[in-house]
């Protein structure tokens, strides 16, 4: 007997399909006792279970089933098992626009949205999906606000191979992340930006459900990707948003064709919710500037707004903060944006926001602009064993080198070395010589280093022949001002 | 930087791939910490989230990951939210014959096995996916038995619109289900035959797993179903298992395609244990008999011993047991079976077996036998409004309106009125006069009988013309025996 359907009364079945508009108090017991609940005393009964199964044989959910999903499962009504299923079963059958609409709202609404009244500038948010020496944040941020739009951002924590802004932050003695949202807007006003870590109180839904979608294999959905990311740029009203939508080994996306199609679903969606977004693919096949590991990646970024920043770095920042000035200025001209993007990491103007912001947030950049950083305990110089060009820097198994040197986490709870990671001498297009110091290993973690020395040269590749270096930037999707 | 990939490091990725014979104590902290783990010594670390991932991308998984989902399940290690992720992944993309064989014996290790050495006669069990009206274990169960077999059986309560044997023998007074296994030896070596409850120590995974499907929509999974149903037979080692496979609007499997596709599966994963199974695919578009409802279904099976059955249930009963004596002895001719079978309804062996099973199990048949059985509180008569020959009986609203007057549960909390029920005059193929009784219908339940009456006369279809009866047997399925 032990396969049956469940919960498949007269009155089960007419509630599932909303025919019956009055029930007796015997008929409501019975419900309840099957798992019926409303969200309120105006929608219909509905069971979890029942959710799961159309969404399992592939039909369209209805705006009010996904709310009952998602505020039942931040509400404890609906247990994580039955999320677990739900969301296996859209990694399979995936989601209409219309469902990851609803989705999306449905998460925002379980927390609080930040108001950008009054703010003084055309608002705009940056979110990068994540790759190796991905500072690009501690850049484009400080550079877009000097060129006149307000930049407020809510970043996240690095978690395996790629890195987290907010780790990148905390590698800056006294800098504070975790402002109030009032402290975020504030801080917008003031100096033009602000980079905090996500409150409690935004989007909790994304975090409960994200969680659990770590854990059960589900991360890999479009819709599921699209509302995650997106609900938390929604939640900050910005009139803008621009992504960074890394593509190659080292990222998320591995293909371009994956990074299009979030590309195109992340403006499709932020269209429903009338606000413009922009999308910069780029190419992560390589770790971006010369850097990886936190602290590391601070130093570079301050070189970089003084002027001094590795080439693929610069190009990649000075599109990307074009792109959101011209988000959040759709009137502008996009090489006139370049050019003063240019301009400003030449004339210190950028480096002088951020250094405002840092100080706004608490932060003490004497130590880097004395020279008297404390790096890790070990240095270790890895030398080229033989001659040639540098074809390829193996993004993903850098990450990973620099995880075993102690700059990533294993697991959210790890903690993380803020001064463990990686300095190239060289990258993709450079003359290597047999002998030559290629990188040097920060580390404060015991392991043999000619292991790690091994490892870091079996991520360089040597050609040859001369190699040409791709530009960083692969394409710019976005509504009528493609380019 | 919200999509990341977690435990990606070296040594993770070696680990899942187990290229790492031996780790540091370094390297198995940062493993542990990242979800890895291993049954026992000599097996290599693994993570569910990875084994989840691997049935979600379609691969075959090895026997030592099914072992280590199932047994970390019942242990603890692995969550509900990753098992329901699992269901549904293998939901999606299925099961080899390889991996259900390794589920089932996963699932039968995690609890105890029945010997029945010692019993001094052929064993063979029988199991039925469920039906409206299904009382047959009642009935084929004693006839094997008087045909030389031995039947232990482990039986299930009913849920939804079918009914369960255990909640039909709790109908006859003092009758005990809750036997020790050495009670279920001892009383089949005694009488023949014993029925009891599945006790907590066999196949406990499939008790934690099933009630975990049916709240997340993963039921309709042909291994897990194969898997649940045949784990459970074969923990308890008889030498034949004969599955009556119920094909219909109010069974489980609603095509003959799905009941022929469990069949096939159930036939060659017996093969993989060395045990003999015979399926019989029989109708449940119509009520099997004229009963619906636990007491008014044990009156029905126990006329149907003494030689007064309705002719439908008479004829499955007779093929079922000719068919679970056919699999414990496959020697023999299935003619002759047939019509011992069909002598022994007559002569009254199968009923004297019943006779002695229900007092050693405690049962009381003083009741029924002097017809003083206390019957529901109300008998509300159905006439015909019209005259025609009846063309069908929908047995899926006949079990609908039997939950509605008391007869099953709705939850697997909900108690069961066992006196509530269904008794029909006519069957399909009857003549019917308007005016003329159809039904009666059992409840303890206040409600309007007008909308009740209307409901079961919903039930039953007339037809102008005669109408041809088919035979309730629609296949007999297993091995070189077929019919």
């Amino acid at each position: 007997m032990l396969p049956r359907i469940t919960g498949t009364s007269v009155v089960g079945r007419s509630l599932q399909r909303g025919l019956v508009m009055s029930i007796s108090p015997t008929q409501r017991m019975l419900a309840e006792g099957a798992g019926f609940w409303r969200l309120n005393a105006t929608l219909p009964l509905m069971r979890a279970v029942d959710i799961i199964e159309r969404k399992r044989d592939g039909h369209e959910l209805g705006s009010e089933e996904i709310e009952f999903l998602v505020t039942g499962y931040v509400g404890g009504q609906v247990p994580d098992y039955q999320m677990a299923a739900f969301c296996m079963a859209v990694v399979w059958q995936g989601m209409t626009s219309a469902e990851t609409e609803t989705l999306t709202r449905a998460m925002i609404a379980s927390g609080e949205t930040v108001s950008l009244d009054g703010i003084g500038r055309p608002t705009v948010d940056k979110h990068s999906t994540g790759g190796v020496g991905d500072k690009t944040t501690l850049v484009v941020a400080p550079l877009a606000a000097s060129m006149g739009v307000a930049v407020p951002k809510l970043s996240g924590r690095g978690l395996g191979h790629t890195g987290g802004t907010l780790d990148k932050l905390e590698s800056i003695p006294g800098m504070r992340i975790d402002l109030s949202l009032a402290e975020l807007v504030r801080c917008c006003r003031e100096v033009g930006m602000a980079v905090a870590s996500p409150t409690a109180d935004v989007v909790p839904a994304d975090r409960k459900i994200y969680a659990l979608r770590d854990a059960t294999a589900t991360v890999r959905s479009l819709p599921l990707i699209v509302s995650s990311i997106m609900s938390k740029k929604l939640a900050v009203e910005t009139e803008a948003i621009v992504l960074d939508v890394k593509v190659g080994e080292g990222a998320f996306f591995t293909t371009l064709d994956q990074a299009r199609a979030f590309a195109n679903a992340a403006i499709a969606l932020g269209e429903r919710f009338g606000r413009r977004v922009r999308c910069v693919l780029t190419a992560m096949d390589r770790p971006l500037g010369r850097t990886v590991g936190n602290l590391l990646e601070v130093e570079e970024a301050i070189a970089t707004l003084r002027g001094d920043g590795p080439p693929d770095f610069v190009a990649l920042c000075t599109e990307v903060a074009a792109q959101m000035v011209l988000a959040a200025q759709p009137a502008s001209d996009v090489d006139a944006l370049r050019r003063n993007a240019t301009e400003k990491l030449k004339d210190g103007g950028a480096l002088a926001v951020f250094e405002r912001w840092v100080l706004a947030q608490g932060g003490d950049l004497s130590a880097v602009v004395d020279g008297r950083v404390a790096y890790a305990s070990r240095q270790l110089e890895v030398v080229a064993k033989r001659s040639g060009h540098v074809s390829r820097v193996h993004a993903l198994a850098v990450g990973h080198l620099a995880m075993e040197l102690g700059a990533g986490r294993e697991t959210k709870e790890s903690d993380v070395d803020h001064t463990a990671g990686i300095v190239f001498d060289v990258q993709v297009g450079d003359r290597v010589e047999a002998g030559q110091r290629i990188a040097v290993l920060h580390t404060n973690r015991d392991g043999d280093a000619a292991i790690w020395a091994d490892a870091l040269r079996d991520t360089v590749e040597l050609s040859a022949e001369p190699v040409l270096v791709a530009h960083p930037v692969i394409a710019v999707i976005g509504g009528a001002e493609t380019n």
